[in-house]
C-alpha cells in the first residue's frame, strides 16, 4: 500500500470519519481478549452512511488495500482484528448507529449495523415486542457485527440465530456497488437467496450495513428451573419431554458440568449451591410465553413430576431464577480463576452430546493428563463450550502452548460425530486452519469459489473463513 | 446433443434408470396445470443413489446437455419441465426416497429427496414428532422438489418455509462433484452458509439429494377460529392481538375476502356459510400446542372479547374446525368454475397487506373493467393469492391472454410497497422475465455472477430463474 492510496482513500471521507493519531486508533486495533490484533493499521474508518461506506470500499478495492470491518469489536476469535504486517484499514461500523424504522404490526424493524444489540432489543420493547437475540456482550456488541459472525447466545432454542431472525440485509460488496436488499418479507422466492451468504460470512464476502430483522410477541412471563442429573443421556431425554410438555416454550435450555458450577460458587459470594445434594450434571430450563394467564411455572412443575426428575427446583419468583442464571453466568469469569483455559466451541446433534463429552474428554485427558473440564453450553441447541482448563499442577503458559493439539483432539471428535468446530463464534484468525484440515475438501472448493466470485481482488476481510490466497507471508 | 452423448449417458445407469419410451416418458414432460411442458427430451432418468444422480450429471455436464431436475411435478411455475427445443434429459428423484433416519432426541431426519412429503410427515409422526411443513400438494410433492422451491404453505407463520426446517443437505454439484453437507446442526459457524444458495434455487446450482430437517414436538391439541371484519387493516391489528395473547401459538392466519368464500359457498354444498351475516373480509386462525391441558379454545376466546371482535365463531370440536378448513380449501377448484383466473402470488409486509390489496385492486379494474379479484392467503406470512377472474362478460382465452400485463400491473404495486412478485411458487419458466424486469440491478448481477460460479457451463435446469445466457434463441 502506497501513502498515495491511503489519502485518496482518506480525501473520500470528512474529517470525523477518519482517524489516524495512533492513540486514537489503539482501542480498534486491540481484541478484547488481547489474544489477537495489536498490529498496526494504516487507519480507522467510521463512515456514518452506507454511501461513505462505499465510497471507501471502492477506494481501498482500487488501491488493493484490504478493507477490515469491525462492529463492537468484541468477538473472541479476532475476526474484526488486523493480521501481522498487513496492509488494511479498519472500517469501524459504530456510526452508522440509526433505528431506521419500527413496524410493530408486520414484527419487524430496520437497523444500521452500528446500532448496539441493546439498542436493537429496547427498539423492540419501546413498541412491545421482542428482538430475542441476547447474549453477554449486548450491551457493547452491534448488531452488524451479531450478522457477520450469525450470533447465537440463549435464546436460540426457541428463536434461532441471527440468521433466523434476518429478514434482509443491505450490503457493500467488495468494489463497492451496494446490494439494497432490505426487504421485509416472510416469503420471498424471487430469486437465490443473497442475503444468508452475508451473515456469517465475517465481512470476507460483503459489508452488511443495515437490516431488516423479525420482532416477536414481547414476553409477559417465565418460568425458570434448575434441575440435577446424574448423566447426560438423562439431560437430553427430559430436553425432549420438558419440551413436548411446556408446548414448546422452552426458550433456555442450558447444560452445566458439576465443576464449572463449583468454580462460580468460589468464585462469587452470592452464587448458591441451588440443590440440596451436588449433581454430576445441571439443567437450567427457562420457559417464556407471551400470554398473561398460562401458568408456566405449573406446567414445568407438572412436567418435572411426569418425568420422575429427582432433585429440582422451580423458581417461585424473580430473584430465584436470577439466582439460578448468575449460576451460568458467572462460569465464564469463574473458570480464569482456576487457571488458563483453552476453549472449544463445539456443537453436535443434540442426541449425540452424551457421548461427545465422554469421548472427547477421554481423549484431552489422555493427550493431557490432569486436564480440567469445563463444560457447559445449551444444550437444546446441541452447543457445548467444552472448555479444558489447565492441570493444577501445571503454569499457565506451558498449557497454553497446547492450544492447537488440544484443540485439534476435541475438534477431530466433534466432526467424528457429525459436530462443527465452530459453532457459534465464528471462525476470524483463530480457526481458518481448521478449515483446511477439517472441512470436506468439495466443501472448501465451493467457498474458495464464493469468495473468488464475490470478492476476486480479496479486499474484504482477506486470510479470514477461508483465506484466498497463501497466507503464510 | 448427439445421440452419442445420450447414448454414453445411459450407459451410466442400468436399465430401471432410463425411460425413453414416449408413453412411459409422458407423465414426466407435461406440468399438472398444463401451462408449461409437453416438449420433447432426450430422455428420462431415474437413478436411485446420489453416486447415480452424480454420474449422470457429469455425464451430461460433458456432453454439453442440460439437466432438468424433478420431484413430484406439482410445481406451478415450470421449474421441472423442459422448454421448447431444449436439449435436455430430465432427471427424476422419485427413486431416491428413503429416510436415511430419524433421531426424535435430535429433532431431526434425514430424508432423500424423492421421499413425497406426507412420508417424511409420516415418518416423523412415527416417534412422536411433528415435521410442520404442509401444503395442499402434499400427497404428491417431494422433498426434494420442496426445498428446490422453498415451498410455504400452511404453517409458515409459526414454523418458516423449508428453508428454515433444513438443517444440511446433500448436493449434486453441476459438474458431479457431491457436497455431503448433511449436518444435523442447529449452530455451525464454520463457513460460508452453502446450504441456502441450493434451498430456493429450483435446482439451477445444484441438485439436493438428500437433506437433513428439523422437527419439533407432536402437536396435541389446536383450536380453529373465523371472524368476520370490515377492513385488511382491522385483520392486521387483530392478528398482532391473537399472536400475543395466545402465547405466539398460531400456526396459520388465513385472509379470504367475501368472493372467494362465495366461490367456495356456490361451488361446495358441504361448504357453509360460517357466520350469520356477511363481512368483507374474513380471518381464519389456528392456534396450536403441544402440551396436553392448555385451553387454547379459551384463549382465543378470551383474546376475541378483549379485542372487541365483533362477529366470530370458536370451533367447539374438530368437525366444526374442518368445516372452516373447507372454506378455505375449497376456493381454488371453486375460482375455476367462475371463469379463467390469471394468479398472483405476492408478499407484502404484513403492515402494507390493506394498502397492497387497495391499489393492486384499483390498478388492476382501471386496466381492465370488470376484473373480479379473488384475495386469499397466508395474512400472517404478507402472503396473498392476488388472483384475478375474468370479467363476467368477458371470455376465458380472451382474458388470459392478458396474463403479461395484468400480472405486470400487480407485480408493480407490490414491488412499490417493498413486496415480491414471487411469494411461494418460485420462478420456473413463468416468471424470468419478471425477474429480469423487477430486480434491483446489483441483485440481478450477484444472482448471475452466483449462477456463472456454481454452473458455468449453464448444465443445470438452465434457462430457468435467472438464464446465465439469452434465451431467446
Amino acid at each position: 500500500m502506497t501513502n498515495t492510496a491511503v489519502t485518496q482513500l482518506l480525501k473520500t471521507l470528512d474529517a470525523e470519519s477518519v482517524v489516524t493519531d495512533a492513540r486514537a486508533m489503539a482501542p480498534y486495533l486491540t481484541e478484547q481478549r488481547g489474544r489477537f490484533g495489536g498490529h498496526p493499521v494504516a487507519a480507522v474508518i467510521r463512515p456514518d452512511t452506507p454511501e461513505a461506506v462505499a465510497r471507501a470500499v471502492t477506494a481501498c478495492h482500487g488501491a488493493g488495500l484490504a478493507v477490515i470491518p469491525q462492529g463492537g469489536n468484541t468477538g473472541l476469535c479476532g475476526g474484526a482484528a488486523a493480521r501481522p504486517d498487513e496492509q488494511a484499514i479498519i472500517l469501524s461500523l459504530e456510526r452508522l448507529d440509526r433505528i431506521r424504522s419500527v413496524d410493530a404490526e408486520d414484527f419487524s424493524l430496520v437497523a444500521e449495523a452500528g446500532c448496539r444489540l441493546s439498542a436493537v432489543q429496547a427498539a423492540a420493547a419501546a413498541v412491545d415486542r421482542l428482538f430475542p437475540l441476547s447474549y453477554a456482550a449486548e450491551a457493547d456488541c452491534q448488531i452488524g457485527g451479531n450478522l457477520a459472525t450469525n450470533a447465537g447466545g440463549m435464546n436460540v432454542l426457541r428463536y434461532g440465530n441471527a440468521r433466523d431472525l434476518t429478514l434482509g440485509v443491505e450490503v457493500v460488496l467488495a468494489d463497492g456497488r451496494i446490494w439494497h436488499g432490505l426487504k421485509r418479507l416472510r416469503k420471498d422466492n424471487s430469486g437465490f437467496d443473497l442475503k444468508d451468504l452475508f451473515i456469517g460470512a465475517e465481512g470476507s464476502l460483503g459489508i452488511i450495513t443495515a437490516a431488516s430483522l423479525k420482532l416477536f410477541p414481547a414476553i409477559r412471563q417465565r418460568a425458570t428451573a434448575i434441575v440435577g442429573l446424574d448423566s447426560v443421556e438423562r439431560a437430553i431425554a427430559l430436553f425432549s419431554q420438558l419440551r413436548q410438555a411446556s408446548g414448546d416454550a422452552l426458550s433456555s435450555c442450558e447444560l452445566m458440568g458439576r465443576r464449572p458450577l463449583e468454580y462460580a460458587l468460589a468464585h462469587d459470594a452470592h452464587c448458591v449451591d441451588p440443590l440440596p445434594a451436588p449433581h454430576a450434571w445441571y439443567l437450567l430450563v427457562e420457559a417464556s410465553s407471551s400470554a398473561e394467564d398460562v401458568d408456566l411455572a405449573g406446567r414445568l412443575e407438572q412436567a418435572m413430576a411426569a418425568a420422575a426428575v429427582g432433585d429440582y427446583r422451580i423458581a417461585g419468583d424473580a430473584p430465584t431464577a436470577a439466582a439460578f442464571w448468575r449460576l451460568r453466568n458467572t462460569i465464564p469469569a469463574a473458570q480464569k480463576v482456576a487457571g488458563a483455559s483453552i476453549k472449544n466451541d463445539i456443537s453436535v446433534p443434540i442426541s449425540g452430546m452424551g457421548e461427545f463429552i465422554q469421548r472427547a474428554g477421554e481423549a484431552v485427558i489422555a493427550a493431557c493428563p490432569g486436564t480440567r473440564i469445563c463444560a457447559f453450553g445449551h444444550l437444546g441447541d446441541g452447543n457445548i463450550h467444552f472448555n479444558l482448563t489447565r492441570p493444577e499442577a501445571s503454569d499457565d503458559d506451558e498449557f497454553l502452548a497446547r492450544w492447537a493439539d488440544l484443540t485439534a483432539v476435541v475438534h477431530d471428535e466433534a466432526v467424528r460425530l457429525g459436530g462443527s468446530f465452530a459453532a457459534e463464534h465464528g471462525i476470524g484468525q483463530l480457526k481458518p486452519a481448521e478449515v483446511q484440515r477439517l472441512k470436506d475438501p468439495v466443501e472448501l472448493a465451493l467457498m474458495r469459489n464464493l469468495k473468488a466470485a464475490l470478492d476476486p481482488a480479496d479486499t474484504l476481510n482477506p486470510g479470514k473463513v477461508v483465506p484466498l490466497r497463501d497466507q503464510s507471508a
